[in-house]
């Protein structure tokens, strides 16, 4: 009887770790999410009990209170019970409440890191959120709050030096950048990247003042950038410039 | 002739991705730091040349400016170079800077991107960067700046409500244990965990007001902890506390 959460990654199949795929590979249950990436599916055992546990944003198959109580079924009548969930389970994964909730129940639990989207779908397309003489730090925060409105840390975030990561904020991006600009941050370079690390990746970039309406237009070539995306404001941003244009010149050959 | 910057995670061999096992396997040189995991060049195939290139804080074996004309030096000369770095490579790695050297003398280069020890090491130590109600934020910061003076975010980050996390920041902890006073937060709990997920892991639970202290009192059991080490500022620290015990406990029954 044991829980262990997993960490998937950011997209790519191959972006989890070792460890994670050993515990994939010892599991009578896997419960997973939407994000997850369905190769990884293929290193479970045969018999192993596969249940989708969905959650995208709008879109809830489960919602978390429906998943704490199956994951104590499942590791009651099945045993090990591995929790795979897109990104890393404890950055805004809300992995650390299952954990919780399976400890209280008599279950014990661990945790096994993923490649968190924060910083390893910015690296992918060629922004690093840390670099010498650009920026010292980095900041990352959800768009999601418990209170559906802005995070309080936001307005703090905009007056940093820091570069800011935005997970689940595509809903909001009017509302963020404006608020970016209102710190007089309007000309600072903004990437958006979607699906990031995987082929069907799409980036745009551009500055805050103008972000949004980039967006819109992006709908000309397909449908417009949207969820599940993640938003760097920064300097490095402008470093996405590159990654960005090759993305677009290879959507345009397949059209 | 490629570079391919390979993250190797926070310090447990198995918390490297598939993709970076991939790389090593392949590489014809391996240039590894000092905080890599020797478990790791055991991908590497037999005839790979293996440089070890160090940089440890205050033990520089080489210098960066160093290490970017060997990477291109061995990858004109024997081809495909996996530059092993510890955590991810673009997070405080200096990973970028070796990117653009590399591609400025024609080499062709690429991310891998790595388990960052800056939320995977406090994660392993059961502390998650955020929870629901407790932190919605969390921001990284290094200890070690270009100019060797205290990062101007810093102050910023201290008036947050986000977790902080500084990486490289033990040589300074007095100091930004004293800045995080100074914004009125003596009594927020910090954690330090030295060697994350690794055997040698030790943890210390304690407060901005006492941590320094705490530190020097935790020469009693062995030497007092030291870099390696990520420093967590937040709410979230406390949760760290169960550990921290167990893993004193551990020491306690060694000895």
């Amino acid at each position: 009887m044991k829980l262990t959460l997993v960490g998937a990654g950011p997209g790519d199949p191959e972006l989890i770790s070792l460890k994670g795929v050993k515990a994939l590979q010892q599991a009578d249950v896997v419960m997973y999410d939407a994000l997850v990436h369905p190769d990884l599916l293929g290193y479970c055992r045969p018999d192993a009990l596969k249940v989708y546990v969905g959650k995208r944003l709008n879109e809830y198959s489960c919602t978390q209170e429906e998943i704490n109580p199956l994951i104590v079924h499942y590791a009651r009548n099945y045993g090990h019970v591995v929790r795979l969930k897109g990104g890393d389970p404890f950055v805004f994964g809300r992995g650390y409440e299952e954990m919780e909730y399976a400890r209280q129940h008599g279950i014990e639990a661990e945790v096994i890191p993923g490649l968190s989207s924060s910083y390893t779908v910015p690296a992918m397309a060629g922004i690093p959120l840390t670099t010498r003489g650009i920026s010292e730090s980095f900041w990352v925060v959800t768009g999601t709050t418990k209170s559906g409105s802005l995070s309080t840390d936001l307005p703090l975030a905009a007056q940093s030096t820091a570069t800011v990561v935005i997970l689940m904020g595509m809903h909001k991006l009017t509302e963020i950048m404006q608020l970016f600009g209102e710190y007089g941050k309007e000309n600072t370079p903004v990437a958006i990247i979607q699906n990031g690390t995987l082929s069907e990746q799409r980036v745009l970039v551009g500055q805050v003042s103008d972000m949004a309406d980039r967006v819109a237009e992006s709908g000309r070539i397909g449908t417009p950038i949207s969820s599940p995306a993640i938003i760097v404001v920064g300097e490095v941003a402008r470093l996405g410039a590159q990654v960005a244009a090759e993305v677009v010149n290879q959507a345009q050959m397949r059209s």
